[in-house]
């Protein structure tokens, strides 16, 4: 299906896409792009990609295909470097976690959203990062969101959509902005709440006994806390918007929560607690 | 070991603690007691307890060991049933998630720290409740913290450990008050996020999607919000104190992430992720 696969980022998400398509027998070549030339070896060594360079630019050249699978700070620099280079017919997308964003640096290196770009989100992710971390499977009955603009060629979006149902996933097509305001609820406020908490713990005064006492409830609560801090940094200044949005409605709910802890107000508590155990338990069980 | 074990509050924690000691051949006769008797009847047709009364002063009656495992809020009450009721070397215990409101309970009652009565607390426990979700290994490999104050008797406190091993469960000493401090950080203070993150989420207008699109990391963050609200209602006053100082000092760390978040910041957030992200790879991995 594919002939020439360049993947830009050889990492968890970007190394895992590289086996399962290989798995799936739908690309022929796979390139792949970083700056680390060490990575690229180990990548090459596992058999994740067939060859590789540290030049975006030459890296894009002969691809039908460009995944772009860096940290979503890169993306400007990236357009700018493959702009240019790509070969006519080639089709680019992304799996940044917030989209406005990479459409706008899109929008400034080309001029104009280019009709060939569909960016793209592969909801699904270890806490771990790094090709080391990549295995074929990572996207099977995991869901992607494509969020293409009215200017995405319609072919250009069915080919990505392709690749990703061939890498084992469930595509999904969502509205640009609505993608970046689910994910700032769903995984942007609960990766910073996680990050918070584990360092507030570790700034207490008895930080050692906390987590030695710490018990698989907190292990799961702040697993998310374990995840890679340049892409998060990278992802809040792209979602900032979003995020704030949904930081702030947190924290203004957390504040009646406290209060209602301060004054016994059981019935604001009870009225709480129950709601979000009876919404959970409809829509998030389950341990897909 | 333990002659006749009364476990008032048949639950995931009581039930769980009666099957692992009959696993152990630690016990010879589990008396059980609650406030409704199909659960009751539920936990002998499955052989967690031997028989059953729904008055507390009858259960006790000829018990060695009573477990108290019904919610904090039911503490004090439970003491004023009991009393006058217990063989004279009967020794109490609790299972509470904060251990200095159920002293102060039973100083109210007794007039004095009973010397029999040792403060415990099981770091065990899954989001599930009831006696149908027990089960004997519950407590293997987990830890249980007692907190014996100094007018609790040695052999009072020797005996519980002996109960809690034969469980399976590690016995730890932990001074009462820092137990509360501790607990508020790594259980408290994220039960309150979790059960505040699922209800603001639920309140949003893109809800339908919001819970569509949650991924994994999201099933783990979220997974205590499925916690019983009545037993976390309790807790929250039982140890209001610790839990609000904890809530505030996350509450500010919060509003810096935030503050960065909003003027771009990477120092400030790339600083706070990182700290996170050591610290948790430090001290808390592991799937335990």
């Amino acid at each position: 299906m594919i002939s020439r696969l360049c993947i830009i980022g050889v990492g968890l998400i970007g190394g895992s896409l590289a086996l399962a398509l290989k798995r799936a027998g739908a690309v022929d070549s796979v390139i792949g792009c970083g700056r680390q030339r060490a990575n690229l070896e180990l990548a090459r060594s596992r058999n994740v990609i067939d060859e590789f360079t540290t030049d975006p630019g030459e890296a894009v050249r002969d691809a039908d295909v460009v995944v772009m699978a860096a940290p979503l700070g890169a993306a400007e620099p990236l357009f700018r470097a493959i702009r240019g280079n790509l070969a006519p017919q080639a089709i680019v997308t992304d799996v940044g976690s917030a989209k406005r964003c990479v459409v706008e640096d899109a929008k400034r290196v080309f001029g104009a959203i280019p009709a060939n770009f569909v960016p793209g989100h592969p909801i699904a992710g270890t806490e771990q990062s790094g090709v080391e971390a990549a295995f074929e499977s990572l996207f099977d009955d995991h869901r992607v969101i494509l969020t293409p603009l009215e200017e995405t060629d319609a072919r250009a979006t069915q080919t990505v959509r392709l690749m990703w149902e061939a890498a084992g996933a469930e595509v999904l097509l969502l509205d640009l902005d609505h993608h970046d305001q689910v994910l700032a609820a769903t995984s942007h406020l609960p990766h910073m709440l996680a990050y918070t908490l584990v360092d507030t713990l570790g700034r207490m005064e008895q930080h050692t006994e906390i987590f030695r006492y710490a018990a698989g409830g907190f292990r799961d609560f702040t697993r998310i806390a374990s995840s890679d801090p340049t892409m998060w940094h990278d992802i809040c200044l792209a979602n900032k918007d979003a995020l704030l949005n949904a930081l702030q409605q947190f924290s203004a709910d957390l504040a009646v929560v406290s209060d209602a802890i301060r004054n016994s107000d059981s019935a604001v508590l009870k009225d709480v607690f129950s709601r979000a155990k009876d919404l959970r338990d409809a829509h998030v069980s389950g341990s897909k």
